[in-house]
């Protein structure tokens, strides 16, 4: 059996997420739907993390494995046929057996992006939470400082098994704006469930001068989900790059 | 009767383009739809010109007569509300009688987007055409200055009347790469049926080296639309400016 690693790149808004559930489009399931066609057997998908509904992904990273004489660039070439538009192989490699695509991140970096406007954009919607508030940046950026490190996540994860290890460490977080877009990127060696949308949800309150900075990281420190604020909406966010 | 200017942007995936055809989604229809919808009359709409089937428009003008007591932000907000999502009155004035969104025109702007990638980009394939050629920007750039003045685009024009004038402005025309990405901005005072996309795909085959700079020319003197190349496609255009 040889591990392949895929890197992929897809538009969620067709989809419940990435992983297989009993009803609805998933990524997971084309992707593995595409895999049994090309091998004619069930070939199961590990796969780096779960994005939820609506969620894109640039850089998502999963694992198969296969026995098979097919060369990568033809593999490559028939999964992009089978599998539909708006989900592409944008990069295949042969990787060591112990290679697992969840089990050896060294870290994940996630993007949300922000368009300021008076009214929705058509051509921006898609990919970017489009709204009207304006944001103190400065704000933004100051409070962002407070969860790089390690700490317990808690109160930013949603539904989330409390006999699970909610701490994470944040190696990097930065906003970067440029015109009436905002950037949150956040890099980390793994996110709890909704913890992105979570994180950039309360900063936006801080943005907005509702909260304080100081009351961000008390919420932070809380470890209480019902302190911290409604997720910022998905179309706005993307997995853009894993890390082994 | 008070004449109203729209400034409007919309995502053209879904639609024939932006004129009413007898079967089919058109941006007009859904525009005519809203109004009527509003005002509870019939209310016809004048383009500042049609795009065609699958372009976008970031600035399309379009005015429209109604005898109203309404405040603009309030026609603005309920035809916002009644049209789809993939269009949006960005802006609405108050405009002189004798304004007409297609003669009064001074230019129209358009870009046309191309990323170079080896495989579809689900993230960019909605607005831009991707594809996997290297093109020789600077080899287009200096072809595209020959097609900048007052010229008969005949060669350029899909399916356009024998007995029409043909002969067009182009007040600005440039490339701007940055990365993988190439961006094509074209100014004129009109532009022919299909003339952006059929000037784009010709100055591909300039930047491929399958034909010069020096045939480019010879093509634009013509006036043969058969030695043209054929039209980029559609999901790179975007009408981006109309300046009355």
């Amino acid at each position: 059996m040889q591990n392949y690693k895929l890197t992929i790149e897809y538009d969620g808004t067709e989809y419940l997420g990435f992983q297989i559930q009993a009803k609805g489009k998933t990524i997971q399931a084309e992707l593995e739907r595409a895999l049994e066609r090309l091998f004619c057997e069930k070939v199961r998908v590990i796969s780096s993390g779960r994005t939820d509904r609506g969620v894109h992904a640039k850089g998502h990273v999963i694992n198969f494995k296969v026995k098979t004489t097919l060369k990568n660039k033809n593999i490559q070439a028939a999964l992009n046929t089978y599998l539909p538009r708006d989900i592409v192989v944008k990069k295949i490699e042969k990787v060591p057996d112990d290679f697992h695509a969840q089990y050896s991140v060294k870290d994940k970096t996630y993007e949300y992006t922000v368009v300021i406007s008076p009214c929705r954009l058509p051509l921006r919607q898609r990919f970017a939470y489009c709204c009207n508030y304006s944001y103190d940046v400065s704000a933004m950026r100051k409070t962002l400082r407070c969860i790089i490190g390690r700490h317990d996540f808690r109160a930013f994860a949603s539904r989330f098994p409390t006999d699970k290890d909610t701490v994470r460490t944040i190696k990097n977080a930065r906003i970067v704006q440029v015109g009436e877009v905002i950037v949150f990127r956040l890099t980390a060696d793994g996110f709890l469930y909704n913890m992105v949308r979570n994180i950039v949800g309360t900063l936006f309150l801080v943005g907005q001068g509702k909260i304080t900075g100081a009351h961000f990281k008390t919420i932070l420190l809380s470890k209480d989900r019902t302190q911290a604020a409604a997720p910022a909406p998905a179309e706005g966010l993307a997995l853009v790059a894993v890390r082994y």
